[in-house]
């Protein structure tokens, strides 16, 4: 086992609102005091985070007034500064306060939409002015709990207005910022337009500059879909897409749970290493999660500390898996090497391939050796072998 | 109510293996006899079918002789003749016989992939001599158990490649014929490639010829993930790639139940008859249900013809809802309208709307009237108004 | 269609915190001011109900002085004065305020515990007071999100204790009150204690008065564990412990939706309606729904009415599918009234049964015509029949 | 790390259709030949395991004439006697011939219950023969698709008929021999009876010799309802009542995945074997898992060499924590202990409870050190501690 310690290099970053979540959930209220931004700077700072993200809503009130604004984002940078911490990426909250109880860009009250559009262009000037790269939207409050109640195709129609007023606006400034649409299915809506990860991929292919938005995929939301989540950050690695990750953890689909990193679905989230490592993704690693209910700051600051260690844990895990003979010999024997030779030949037609014998019947003999393959795995992550 | 007695214009159309389902399950055994595929015709074309599907192997056997396949073909074209039916879909069977254990065209074996590929233009071949112009594609066995015995990204190329293949095939063919990939999120396999209508969505955007390759959703296929299968409609539909359906009834996450249309999530399959009249789908209403092992033949056609009725049914309680003054008025209330309207007028700029003066709390205010409205739709779903 | 009005007879009640949520999420504030009491009372009694419940700190606040509890019992007892309602239910909020963080009755802080016990007798005071004879006891933190945390037996050993000191209270002031434990498999905590019915009934033979506790299953809890919950109806009729029953409606698995009664699983719902009709139920039928965020108060009003109608609306569908002489000669052919039969004689022993002859591939020939039975039953639920 | 080679004291035991299981499933057919029952217990005994345990037609055809019936079980003898391997446990098939298409104990046709007790019978004295001390009863067909196809109460009344008669019959016999309910949801019914180890342990008690009557909790079973496996053993045990378990590995709500002990929800592995190893249970550790489809025999024997190993890592890993003197301090600091003292002391009345004074807002203050806690569980776990 190599050393835990992070280094910035490692680029793990954290939400204000997950350290600052005071507990309030639909059954209870706050648990914990208000947290000060400029304290989760400095906390984060010290257990090894390479930055820090929030909403607007985070570090000023709904109400602020642009003086109060101002000063707190004052506080916010000193400690940036004094840390060195940077705010790799940027979220506008468009789903707490009430005017968006039918959501912001897909809300059916076109002045909420308008006002939807003010506040997410005031933040995207705030992200922009922190350094900010990604500015992730997650419509958490666009949905529906009823059927005829949201038009769903108009709503993508406003959806993709929306984005394509904004990307225009960020193409206008000259900003360098690119969008990630964070996918989930359901909660608090009863139903949330672009549900997983593939729906929003889906829907960017419409829009008017589709090279700027992608998609900022959270662990739980996949899982709360029973989806693997692996196999969501792989197909949006395959589109290009992948310019943010929240990580977190879930025991599959009930609630959001917002569990820390590592501490849900243990065999899943040693895959999802595995292909952010390997896969090319060079954004943050950002933590998405909520230290629950029984803890007090000393808690949070363990269940913080966790998501960063278990990373680095499953890290030192996949490098090691990847590195070990047997693994790559059992990799062979599975012919997963195969899959990346094309099917069909440069230069061989389909008549080709039709005019080729086979035989089913001793090809079916062959069995795929993946349960051995995947038992390395599984004793890699166990600890017992590497 | 009106009469409840189908059409061909209602274009109800059934695949051949769901009155054929013989019961075989991972617990037993076959509890009703083979179906000869003509028979099938015989009762579906007394129900008020227009159309049967099939797999391949619906018809003859995965190793028949050429003579034995003219001859099964031959019977059943005359069975059409007879009954006047037509096959507007056919599908391959790529996940039955043992040498697809791993799937077809992703499958980790090259030589697989190889024959898969054949087997699916062979059977392009036959349905366009069939009249079908709708190809599926579902790909049951395209996915994995665990982690590392599958490189999604190198299996995403593969898929792609199988569509660029038979999509370059059908052109130089000159087929009037679209291929239409049915998207599962699990079982058989752990985890299924392409698992919701979202990531087949994103995945055609991939294709050389996207325009050839829409999406056949299935409503217990969505549901299985919890997703609201009346959204996966209105998405598909806005993207104009809903070249067919799968209709059919499921309890939410568990495994595949195929029930009878209507008999499984009520309320959900209310608005997918509503999204399917009123969203300009002119294809198939296409049954894809399993009759209970319960059932001998008597039931399994009491179950066929409860999947037309239902269909009729609910096609007759949403119109009349759609009718219904007080709810268009419980529409406007709930400002459904509203969202049609772009929330950027033409001529407008983003300066514009950032300029504008808004009052949230006063916005805040504003019930959306959704229960209401939502009410008046589960009262004509009841039968109790129009 | 008969008359939808509500009588008294029907017993539909209503608990406070349904009508009075102020639409706090874990994603957003209060959307509604708080709601008087008095006013939910005047407002329930108007749409037809019998009776309200509550929490105690429904009614005043966790920190109120006698005075001050004093004060706001006698305005709710004006109000029930006034409008004739009674209070059949009463239960004990011990999950909102963070000082049941980690739950009441099995918490793992013994003074926690204690104060809980205080706090349920001096709410058991209340609510025979009130007239209530059913005190609800929903554990809703009562449970864990990690393994070492909760040691499950010592927990269960402590609810235990719970539910006998409070029995013996109750016995020894001659209370006329059954305890009724609500289940619930997860939120807000990761796993909560007797997730499921059958699990609260197995719990209840071990305490020390049985006779005193029963089950308040809900629909939506069951529902989240993807339990069909006419069955756990029927279970815990079976057992003679359905004391009180939570009607609501759910998506299936995933978070707590509390939809008004109807609007969820609408086929649950019918069977729903159907046991609790038939099968020996007397109590009251108790909606716990929450309505959405996106209502003001008249949406709120809309949605209780809509609790209220669609029970009725079912109730007559119910009636008439029982009535139904083809749903009758339907069940024959069923054989359900077969399963009523002992299967073993009076005085038949086993050995009479093993030296019987038996066919089995000739009785295997028998389908069950259970499509055909359904399909009356969905025919009535869609309100084509009857 | 301690040596993972498994001796006989380990009690590790496998059903004979576990590595038998040829791969038949819903959509495809064998894709592995019948595996003669001797060179299953061969391969077993030299993988370590203790025992074998299987259904009547696991060793002999469903129709089996007696002389047949006799050879079969007569060779399983000797490879019995040939490898020192025992029968702990047995088990009867009554699912897979069509005459159980509704089910056996629970059929609405009476003469095929009293088939089905017949042939229960008939094993429980193959099972004694073969010295087996438990008898598992999977109820897999009992149960129903649709509402009013199956009378639930009158189904208890029939299932607690068929443990009566079964039990009595046991008695009378002298027979050691208990029974062991496995639950589970659905699969392959829509819902099946009994769908929890609660509803089960509720159920034994209204027979008339509990005692004789325990549970056979199965990871995957209770994981597809969404619930907590390790939660659900703890109540087994609670309750007396864990008489043998069913290790598999689960993907949350889905199919039923019989995936290898280890490979499904790594963390509710960690915590079954705690409780097993810490919670006084005597028997088999029995596995219920499905080779998949795409492993040939060799890869047959690596899943099931995999499930073992994947026990003793974990056995190791959890001894490791429960002794880490760090895990006793975080235990102590989280007041696990203190939830093991009564909550009322000896000689207290609730009277005493009730004077004390207590201040909830202070104590609110209290961390519970969860987190902290649970995390050292984690490491343990990811084998990078002890």
């Amino acid at each position: 086992m190599t050393d835990l310690t992070p280094t910035p290099a490692d680029k793990f970053s954290f939400g204000l609102w997950t350290v600052g979540w005071q507990g309030v959930d639909v059954f209870g209220g706050a648990i914990r005091p208000p947290m000060d931004p400029a304290y989760a700077v400095q906390r984060l700072a010290e257990l090894g985070a390479y930055g820090i993200t929030f909403h607007d809503n985070d570090v000023f009130a709904f109400d602020a007034t642009p003086a109060e604004k101002e000063a707190a984002v004052g506080s916010l940078r000193r400690a940036l500064d004094e840390t060195g911490l940077g705010v790799p990426m940027v979220t506008t909250n468009l789903f707490s306060h009430p005017v968006f109880r039918d959501g912001g860009f897909t809300n059916n009250d076109r002045d909420v939409r308008r006002f939807a559009l003010s506040k997410a262009a005031e933040n995207i000037d705030l992200a922009v002015s922190l350094g900010a790269q990604v500015f992730v939207a997650w419509g958490g409050r666009e949905g529906a709990e009823s059927g005829a109640t949201k038009d769903v195709r108009a709503a993508l129609d406003r959806y993709a207005e929306a984005f394509n007023v904004l990307g225009a606006y960020v193409l206008e400034q000259g900003y360098d910022l690119r969008f990630a649409i964070e996918p989930k299915p359901n909660e608090p809506r009863g139903d949330i337009l672009l549900p997983t990860v593939g729906n929003a991929l889906a829907f960017i292919d419409e829009l008017d500059h589709p090279e700027l938005v992608g998609v900022n995929p959270e662990v739980g939301h996949e899982e709360m879909a029973g989806l693997n989540f692996s196999h969501s950050l792989a197909q949006a690695l395959w589109h290009g897409k992948l310019f943010h990750v929240d990580l977190n953890g879930q025991h599959g689909p009930r609630f959001d749970q917002d569990l820390r990193f590592g501490a849900g679905n243990v065999r899943g989230a040693f895959w999802t290493v595995d292909i952010l490592e390997s896969g090319g993704y060079q954004g943050p690693r950002h933590f998405d999660f909520k230290p629950p209910r029984t803890e007090d700051d000393d808690g949070v600051w363990a269940s913080a500390r966790g998501c960063i260690r278990n990373y680095l844990i499953l890290r030192d895990k996949t490098r090691a898996f990847r590195a070990d003979p047997e693994v790559q010999e059992a990799l062979r024997a599975a012919r997963v090497d195969e899959l990346s030779v094309p099917t069909v030949a440069e230069g061989e037609s389909l008549a080709d391939v039709r005019a080729e014998s086979f035989d089913p019947e001793a090809a079916a003999q062959r069995g795929m050796a993946f349960e051995a393959l995947d038992q390395l795995a599984l004793e890699h992550l166990y600890g017992v072998r590497g």
